[in-house]
């Protein structure tokens, strides 16, 4: 039996907001005071890092759960389903709910419940529950799909990451601009077919690192609210990731017993395009070996960083044919990844 | 190879709420009508249905992932474990870590990093997730564990249910009285001893049943804020939990091959007295037997409904010998049950 992905769909909402919607930002250093640049600078120097010109946000009266259920729908019509056969739906997501005009997170009932709920679907035997890992959730959702088809408790399973980092973005921090909103999703099943998972391998590096990435106030020390928003320790975040994510794609890599230079792409969580390069770089070099040209294929420029949606979107634009110079083909070796709060790590070698 | 609970711990807030602390509340019906009652009325009322006295309230300086990581360090005291041999911490939950002054939760990082953080435990081969399942997710996350070890991806996995519903509460709702607060926990390992997990079943009713537990605003209509509480339609969910949780606990049974007679005792999640009590001589009654006195302890009256973290909280206080005229020995055919927001069902029929 092979455990493989059989159907993907994502949901890039419709509103752009490009680099220059920034502009009249007031921008603060994490202790409140003045950046000593103008916007344009701010901006410019964000778009150099994170290779990020523009991101998507959700139309006001959509939340996660809707994104989640148009890109399950999406990777249901893909895989060719029933979607009354499915033994699981797991959303993974890391804020739940959170409308437009309110600072809370709305989790009850899970967003998996909603999206079950939003896809009609009758049957009670398709469990649906939601996982909190950081932005590495999707993939752990596609690990944790495996080990219940492994153990024999699942034969198809949908699992999502959706989530609007835009209604947790603190407009005084000029890393907000990294995030986006969407939602990816994929079908996952057993099958006789040749391919799908190989290894996989996760890891949550938590007693120095647990609050790298957090929820904090606003840089503005003038606005006396009681609410806080995503906040990272930027640079703690590059170290780390450099010096642990290639070592974990190695490590699964060489477990799986598949050599590197059959890897045709690597599909990274992308938050920032300099650490997304040097992760790789640092990866091929623990084999000597220069970074193949077009391996790392990136949506950064015009999706940010959209948290668990990022993988599972890419995935799906590159199978559709929705990304320049880019394509994966039957049989090619695949190696997703991801690092994110947690701090966690995961990685999966998979032959599609 | 079994898979077996070889330890538990659970953590009781000092805090008790007891009925008496509710008679000055204004409770309103949902619609902002007033009830036509005395407080000690509506009070009295509330107990003879739920079963409720008291309940226990986290001090404002802690936090869930506080008291999960309490309940924790127990039951790893109580397996006799190395920490560092964990493979995984699963914490159930539904509405992350709530600060006393806060409405907002935060879930970011995931409370299993908290958690593994307080901890102290180094290995970044202990994944830290958290699972929302409403109600059922701690009886979910031993599921989930139990599924890694059969999969062959772990060995032992530390799960954990804890909320902190009093930060959740609008004082304006008579249900509000239901809630409390608290963390259990237990260690699940792979062992040649006899005994553990014979047979689980999970559901999950999203149809019409998907907002039976809900988000909602305050039942005062004079109050014009933005801020939204645990709310439920309490009939609904009544009979939905009479027609579907017996026939799930039977159908776990079966297929489990054991006799009823040999179901020692029956660990439900604790909601409401006389709805468990239903439930339970329901499930008897579909093997035409009576309900036998005792099969059911319940710490209900002291504990209210501390959601996730009812079910192990009552197997951890049983086995401690902390729960008056109940004891579970070695041998003991268990079924644990519960039902919740989602909505969720789910049972366990273990062997202790």
């Amino acid at each position: 039996m092979n455990i493989k992905i059989t159907g993907t769909g994502s949901y890039i909402p419709d509103n752009v907001e490009k680099n220059e919607n920034f502009h009249s930002n007031e921008f603060l250093n994490s202790d409140g005071t003045v950046i000593n640049a103008p916007n344009e600078v701010i901006v410019r120097k964000f778009k150099a890092i994170t290779g990020i010109d523009e991101r998507r946000y959700a139309k006001s009266h959509l939340n996660t759960s809707d994104l989640a259920s148009f890109a399950a729908e999406k990777a249901i019509e893909s895989a060719k389903i029933n979607r009354e056969d499915l033994d699981y739906i797991i959303v993974a997501h890391n804020y739940g709910d959170v409308r437009h005009d309110s600072i809370q997170s709305d989790t009850v009932p899970s967003m998996a419940s909603r999206v079950k709920h939003l896809l009609r679907i009758k049957s009670p035997n398709c469990v649906a529950y939601d996982l909190l890992f950081g932005c590495p959730g999707w993939i752990q959702g596609v690990i944790q799909a495996h080990a219940f088809i492994t153990a024999g408790i699942a034969k198809k399973c949908l699992v999502i990451g959706a989530e609007t980092l835009s209604r947790i973005l603190d407009p005084h921090d000029r890393d907000s601009m990294i995030y986006g909103d969407g939602a990816g999703a994929v079908v996952i099943e057993a099958t006789t077919e040749e391919g799908g998972i190989i290894n996989h391998k996760s890891a949550t590096y938590s007693l120095d690192e647990a609050h790298y990435i957090y929820f904090g106030e606003t840089n503005n020390p003038e606005i006396k609210e009681d609410r806080r928003y995503i906040k990272m320790y930027g640079r703690k975040i590059y170290e780390f990731a450099l010096t642990n994510v290639p070592l974990a794609m190695k490590s699964c890599l060489n477990e799986a017993g598949i050599d590197i230079k059959d890897v045709k792409k690597i599909l990274i969580h992308q938050a920032n395009e300099k650490m997304d390069e040097a992760i790789v770089k640092r990866f091929y070099k623990l084999y000597n070996l220069e970074m193949p040209e077009g391996v790392m294929p990136m949506s950064i420029a015009k999706l940010g960083n959209s948290s668990v949606a990022t993988v599972p979107t890419l995935f799906d634009i590159i199978l559709k044919g929705q990304l320049e110079n880019q394509e994966i083909n039957k049989g090619d070796i695949i190696l997703f990844a991801s690092v994110g709060a947690g701090m966690n790590i995961n990685a999966i070698v998979y032959k599609h």
